[in-house]
Parts: structure tokens; sequence; C-alpha cells
């Protein structure tokens, strides 16, 4: 089509101009530049970029002398360990591609993931060894298996593999020359959602998303050389936001952590110094809540990246006076974790409290490395007027964005339809171009053929002092179609009733949109901290409530 | 030849997952996240991120509807101008490419450049009218002319053209919808390299390396969000080092300056708070030599990023006096400016002035963004080893090196020989990786069968408190084959004899190495501050000197 320019003659891609973009080469630059640099802490061990490096070239050529290939899969089923970042880099580095699986699914989905995914190779933790042991059970192509015996974990979980991470480590080569990929297209990850409805999807990922993912985290979170990074967020959520990869252009490090405890949160950062860290609100939560006696002094403010639900604004005080700085990102599965951000503007500090939270609760703006945002009518694929207040769904477009989902092309052709990711959130697009999300497509509440945003109301319940978390969702209802049901968690030795709270929420919201029915409990959460609503919904369904 | 797998079905390449790199939509996103933010400042002229692209697509709109299309060339004579920044902008939003033109060159280099590159539109600065005229007069194909007539500058030179760049830019539409490049492997500037000997020769690059690049800068550079940085270095030279990109990634203000002069530099940087610039050596003396009628405090300390020669230890001291932090970067015109850096480690501030000065003075190792560098053998291509001794040839290889010489695949095809980028310097790598520059391939001085480095005689030389400057190059010797010439530039009111300075060398160099003949006077220079060795090696030649 494009005529022939003089551009176009004899300046073609040969290896001296054209690599393929890959995060694996972060590493082998972060081990050459900063060898001795401390890459990995876990417990009492320490691990310098050059260990680490040394380690995932032993865990590749291992892997290649046992057969692994382009294309093969290996899954991990791992916490927070050091052996979890080895495999990030180690794995691909053979041309295979990492599925890292939830901890938290039972048996059948764990079953399901390897097979689907035909993974080769699971490496897996002694702590989840029942499940793991239960998933392999009734698998029909048995993947070799290589057991992590952690030093710091001390319960219970039997060795269920052919042999133990450390001595198949042994076997390969610290010095193991692997191969860049074929092409940056290439797939490097597989990350399968845990899906509300139906069977886990399987997002694959490629090398160019991973490395423009990771310097768009280097950019955006403002690391600088050298960071600190504390593991709350789990590694097997998005690749942990890709920051395995991130932490490597900026010679930055690790912090392992098994378990999300305030205590070890408190502690670490103190004694290390961590600069950054990711995580839920729940995780905001933990910090905030933290008894005195669990509480350290930081010698410095934290970075704190958040995402999954805006933060409130009781919250965002709480964190800033423990002293972090949270910053609101927002993305899914589908684009490698954070592909948007709650970019702030220096003016907003001097804005009053509320507003302030009004703001830092918007999702944002594209990463400079997403090529394009927008939030657009699914019909129509017109955009919404930028008013705040047209509801359309959040679209994306751009290099960090996923393949598609694993031998399901119906699936992949309904998320790309139109030229666009279709996220499935429903947002508004505001006069300043910022997008906040109003709900999840299945999360919009139809009352007498008005939509109802379920996060509208929850905010307005949010903001009751005895209010610890709420979630609406729908109640089918013979008149109305469907009306908001709320489902409140108190605060300790809070007792207001049901009447109370619907009172408080008149006085903020138009009459169509308070809750006809509130429920009391813990409510259900993901174990990422994500209110399981698709439960929730049943029991609206279900019981009288 | 890779076998199918099952990540090689149904997971292609669609628009909502694949776009091409691009520095364009850095400038998009800035404009739409950081609309007030001031982008441009020049003399009394200030202009916010929203004024900069609107007025980048009105350029792009004009240029489109005079017919300019993918892969034609538009030419720039400007100097350091807010109509330069737009002009890295307006032009490839139309798919042409920008050819910034060397403001120092004579007419017929422009000439030259103009009828090589077949440039279709010049935009020229009034400044710079009258070799613009000489150039344009014999030129077979005439380009279509447009005139800047800078209110900051008010010199002589008439305008030349068909029309005004204002009037010019009242043409076109500020709400362009320009069409992203159909392929990242779209060219999108042309730099023609001041060759010392031949035609200059046309350096072509693309928008993925300059979109790598200019993420590449904000993090070396670690630039934050909103920095201030100063034009002292040519736009017209790779490109700014691509920092005409790089700045709309952070939302950062371009402070512009047409004159690289002390005391505006010094002003600028008081009245604007400048964090960052860029510059030669010269740039560096200029700051520091300053009378203290020119010199302004400075509301914090700045980064300035250095390149084409190592800072001397002297140099480096004077700059930290004077509030600056220096980094030492090296590229070429063919890697899109920097894409080496002398990665600085924290431990090293620890070390005695002259161990640190002799660490900066290495240049370092690959930018983030750069796949592969290496000193290896020319011949044989087999890395030299990693003893700070042995020399061989600099070589790269990635996605920030160009595509090729422009109509010169003879050129482009010895460049890429071996599939490295043949750097042309000669340098060797320290036992950390860090590679140190030791000469151009011709700077090379071979006595008696040895290799004198010119850089390790002149660093000698400049150890001496009388000197200011030092080059070194071959002389013909009818016994030795050649021995070192030395040309020195002497501080104000210092008058050592050459004899002196002979000795001088010899506790410091092996007895081969001194230099058997010393010159003194100014060393000529380039527009930016790099030595003509060229025109020494033939006063070396011609006189007794």
């Amino acid at each position: 089509m494009a005529r022939d320019t003089i551009y176009d003659r004899d300046l073609d891609r040969v290896p001296a101009n054209h690599q393929p973009l890959t995060p694996l080469l972060y590493l082998d630059r972060a081990a050459r530049v900063f060898p001795d640099q401390v890459a990995v802490v876990h417990g009492t061990l320490r691990r310098s970029y050059r260990e680490l490096y040394a380690r995932a070239r032993r865990l590749a050529s291992a892997l290649a002398a046992r057969g692994l290939d382009r294309g093969d899969t290996v899954a991990a089923l791992l916490a927070n360990t050091p052996e979890m970042i080895e495999c990030h880099y180690g794995v691909p580095m053979t041309g295979a591609v990492l599925n890292t699986l939830n901890t938290r699914l039972d048996a059948d989905a764990i079953r399901f993931c390897l097979e689907h995914g035909e993974a080769k190779v699971l490496i897996t933790d002694r702590e989840f060894a029942r499940t793991a042991a239960a998933a392999l059970e009734g698998l029909r192509a048995k993947p070799f298996v290589i057991d992590v015996d952690d030093p710091d974990y001390d319960g219970p979980g039997e060795r269920l593999g052919e042999t133990d991470y450390e001595a198949f480590l042994a076997t390969g080569d610290a010095e193991y020359d692997w191969p860049l990929p074929g092409d940056e297209w290439d797939a490097i990850t597989l990350n399968y959602t845990s899906g509300t409805t139906g069977d886990p999807k399987g997002v694959v990922y490629h090398h160019r998303g991973a490395a423009l993912l990771a310097l768009g985290n280097v950019i955006t979170g403002g690391l600088g050389q050298h960071p600190v990074y504390l593991w709350t967020l789990p590694m097997f959520h998005c690749n942990g936001w890709c920051f395995p990869w991130t932490l490597s252009i900026v010679a930055g490090t690790h912090v392992c952590l098994r378990q999300v405890r305030a205590e070890a949160m408190y502690r670490l950062m103190a004694e290390h110094g961590v600069t950054h860290l990711c995580g839920a609100p729940i995780v905001m939560q933990m910090l905030i809540n933290a008894p005195d006696s669990e509480r350290r002094d930081l010698p410095r403010r934290v970075a704190f990246f958040t995402a999954a639900a805006p933060p409130p604004e009781a919250v965002l005080a709480g964190m800033s006076e423990a002293g972090f700085e949270v910053t609101h990102l927002y993305g899914l599965t589908e684009s490698y974790g954070p592909a948007v951000v709650n970019a702030w503007h220096a003016d907003w500090d001097a804005l009053a409290a509320d507003h302030r939270a009004a703001r830092k609760a918007r999702q944002g703006v594209r990463y400079p490395v997403l090529e394009a945002l927008d939030v657009r009518d699914p019909e129509t694929l017109e955009p919404v007027p930028a008013d705040g207040a047209t509801i359309g769904e959040v679209m994306m477009r751009g290099n960090v964005v996923m393949r598609g989902y694993l031998k399901n092309p119906a699936a992949t052709q309904a998320a790309f339809k139109g030229g666009w990711f279709r996220t499935g959130d429903l947002g508004v697009k505001h006069p300043d171009g910022y997008v906040q999300l109003k709900d999840r497509s299945k999360d919009i509440i139809i009352s007498g053929g008005e939509n109802i945003s379920s996060i509208e109301v929850e905010d307005a319940l949010f903001k009751h002092p005895a209010v610890a978390a709420a979630a609406v969702v729908a109640k089918p209802d013979a008149k109305w179609g469907e009306t908001p049901c709320a489902f409140v968690e108190l605060k300790a030795g809070a007792t207001p009733t049901a009447d109370e709270l619907i009172q408080w929420c008149r006085g903020r919201l138009a009459s169509y949109k308070l809750p006809r029915h509130v429920v009391f409990g813990e409510l259900p959460k993901t174990s990422t901290g994500k209110v399981q609503k698709y439960l929730l919904r049943a029991r609206a369904r279900q019981d009288g409530a």
C-alpha cells in the first residue's frame, strides 16, 4: 500500500540494529553492572545480582537439559520466595513459558490450569503440597515435579517430586549461554484469570509487552536507582505486575515475604529501608489497623502502589499518617497488571481532604507505554463525552495488552472486538480526560430502567464511621427488576442498624439508588483482597436478605 | 524453523494488542494529562503542553495539506528555539522525515544535505539566511522554504521563503487527527554526520529506536516528573540526544537557548530552576571559567550529562563546586546519541579525587535499552579480555542503533559487518566490564610497531596545571613510522616550554609514548566542541611542528 520512498531501500532490519525486546536482558545488565548489589533478601539469606543471574542461568540450563524448549509450559506453585523470582528469568531463558499458579486455588482449579496449559514441569513449594498432590492425581500427562523446600518455611507439607529445586539447580550451568527469544512476540508467561464464572482463561504475555511494562513501571513509579521493594503483592498475580523484571532495570533489592502480615511488613520495611511496595486495599487496611506493638518507625516515606479498588479517604489519611505515599493504579491481568495511573498534579495537594480523595479515587490516564485508553460505547464504539457522567466501557489498545487467551480464540476475539481490548469495566471520562470506574459490566444494578453504580452506593456506605467495608450487588425485584442490596462489614464494637445506614445514604444518593436491604457480616474475599461479589449475588438471589 | 506450539495458534497481532512504538504519542499523552504544564520557555514566551501539541498538529496538518507524505524529507536549519521542538513532532506526524541541519555547516555542505536527502521543505531561521540562500542557489530541485523569524533574534538575515512559519502554522488544524506510523520501523529523522573525510553520511532513525532511547534517557538520567531542561546541546546534533521526545514522557519544561553563553546559562538556570542539561566538555569549561559577574546562585544541584570526551579531574572538581552533578555518557550519531552510560557506584564516592576521576572517565555500560555492548577484535570479532589493557573496537547491537546510511548501502553494510555496529572507536574492557575508549581507529598512533593511545597522552598533558586543552595526533616519522605530536592550548598567563611539558609526561608515560613535538595555540573545534583532529593531522604532516 505504502509507496516506495528513499527510506524504504537498503535500510533493513539486521542483527546489529534489530533485537527482540525482552525483560531478560535487564537481569544480564544488572548482573554485569552491579554484580555485588543485593538482589534478593529472604529471612537471613542475601543474594547479589551476580548470584541471582547465575542461579537463573543454572535453572535455564537444567530445564533445557531436560528437553524444555520454546513454547513449553513450566508451572510454578510458589510463595513470594527467591525461587519465584528466579523462575521469572530462568524459565523464559529456555524459550519456555512460565505459568504462575494462584496458591489459593483448590486442587480442581490447579489441575485445570496444569492440564489446559499442558505444563511439562511443575515447581511447587512444600507449603502447597497437599493441593498440588491432589491436583496431580488424576492428571493425564504428569509434569516433572520439582520441590521447593524453603528454609524459611517450617510448616507441614511433603516433598512430592522427582527432585528438589536446589539439587536440580546444581545440575545446571551458571554460565549458560541462553538464547534470546527468536521473536519479541514469543510468549513469556501464562496467567490464569480467577474467573468468577466458567473455566479460568489463560492470559498469554509476550517478551515485548513485559519489557515495555517494566520500563513503564520504573518511570511511573519513580523508582530511581537501587529501590528496595517489599513483596506484598503475590507474584502469581499478573507476574507481580511485572516487578520481578522491573527491578533489574534499576538494580533494586527484592525483599521476599511468604505471608502478608503487618508485623512482618513493618519489620522488613524498617530493617531494609524499603522504598516501594504494591498491594490491594486490604494490605493498606492491615498496615493502618496494625496495633502499636507491631508498628515500627520507618526510616523514610514509602511509596505504596495500590489497585483493584479506589482508596477511600479515611484509608488515604491513615496511610499518609503511617508514612506512606499512595499511588492509585489500574489494570487487569490482560494488561500485564497496571497500565493506567492516577497521575497526580502537584496543585491537587492544596485541595481539601475529601476533594483530594475524590481525585485519588479516579483510575486516571494511560501509562506512557500504553498507546491508547478510552471510555466508549460498547455497541457503537463511539467515545463517551468527557462529562464525568456518561457511562461507557473502558477500553485499551497497545503493546501492554495480552496476546490473547490460550486455546480460546472465541474469547480472544470477543475481548478484542472492534480493535480495542474490552476491559469489561464500566466507567466515565472526566472533563480532564481522567477515567473513573463505575462498575464491572456485570456489577451494574439496573433498577426501574436506571443504571445504578454499585461503587457509588458503596462509597456512600463507606463514609459512615461504623463501616469497615461494604459491597453492593443487585437483588432481583419483582417490581423494579433489580434493587441495590448492601453487604456491610462493621468496625469492631460498632452496632448501627440497617435502617440507620439507609438513612445515612439518603442524604448522599438519589432515592432510587438507596440500598433496600442491608446484610451485616464479613465479606468473602479472594487471595488478592478482591470482594467476591459473585458469592454475594448468589446470596442476594437466594435468601430473603 | 521454530516448531509449532500451543502459543503459536490464534494469538496474533491485532490493533488491540500491537501498535507501533513511536515517541509522538508521548506528546499526545503529556498534552492530555498535563495540558497546563509549561512545555516551552523562550525569552518571555511561555507555552503549555496544550499549546505545544496544538502547534505541532497545526504544523503537521499544514505540511500534509502541501502534499507532504510518508517518506518525504523536511529539512530544518534552526537554532534551539520552540520551532525546532515543534518540528520534532509536527514533521513525523505527517509520516515525513525530519532532517535537522548543522547550523555551522557551510553552504556547500548544506546544499549537499538538501540534495542528498531530497528535502521537499526547508524550515530556516533568519540568522542562517545567508548560508541557506547560498545553499539553495544552484540546487536542482528547490524545496518549499519556510522562514522562522524568531522575536528573540534581532540580528541580520533576510527572509528567503514563500511563507513565514507563523503564517504557515495558521493554515493548519490544531485538532489534526494525525496518523500513527504504519510501522515502527518507519524513518522518523535523518541526521548527517559531520564526516571529517568524504561526503557526510545520512543516518536514518526510526520511530521504534527514538521511542526506546527516550525511555532510556528518562531512566538513565533520573529525570523524575516535570524536569526543567536547558537546551545547551544543539537539537541538530543526534536530535538533541532524543531529548525533544524524552521530555514529553515526564511532561518536562524545555528552556530554549539560541547562543551557548555562560551568562545566559546561569541566568536561565537560576530563573527557571533548571534540573538537567547536556553538553560537550566545552560547555563545562564555559560554566566553570565564567567570571563571577556572570555566575548566579543555583536554586538546586543541576544534573549535567556530557559526552564526546571524558571529563578531566580538574573539570569534575570545578563542576561539583559550581553546583553540578556530572554524568558521563557515550554514543554516536548512529546510536541516537547516548547509548552508553558511566553508571556510577555509590561506593566510588569514597575514592580519592584522582581515582574518582579515573572511574568517571570510563565510557561505561550499555543503556537498559541497548541490547549489547562489547569490545571486540575488528577482524575476528572475538571479545577482547576484560583486562583494561587489550585494545579492540567498541561494538554495539540493538534497537537504538540506526537503520543505516541513506542511499549508501556500502557504508551501511560496512558499519554492520559481522552482526555488530562498528563504532570505529578503539577501547578496552575493564575487569568490571566497563568500556573505556582509547581512540578513534584513525586517531591511534603507531610508533615503532607499538600502538599509542592519543587519549592517554592527552590525559597526561591535561594534568599539567598550565594546560587548558590538549590534542595529540600522529606525525609521520622516517624512523618510527609515526610519533605523537601534541597541540596544546594554555591557560591564560601560563608559559611552560615544550620541553617542560615533555618532561612532565616522562613520569607518567612509557618513553615511547612521549610527545616528540609540542605546538602551542588554540585548538580548532567543531560547533559541538569536538577538536578537529583532521586539521591538526594535516598540520602535523605539513609543517615542521
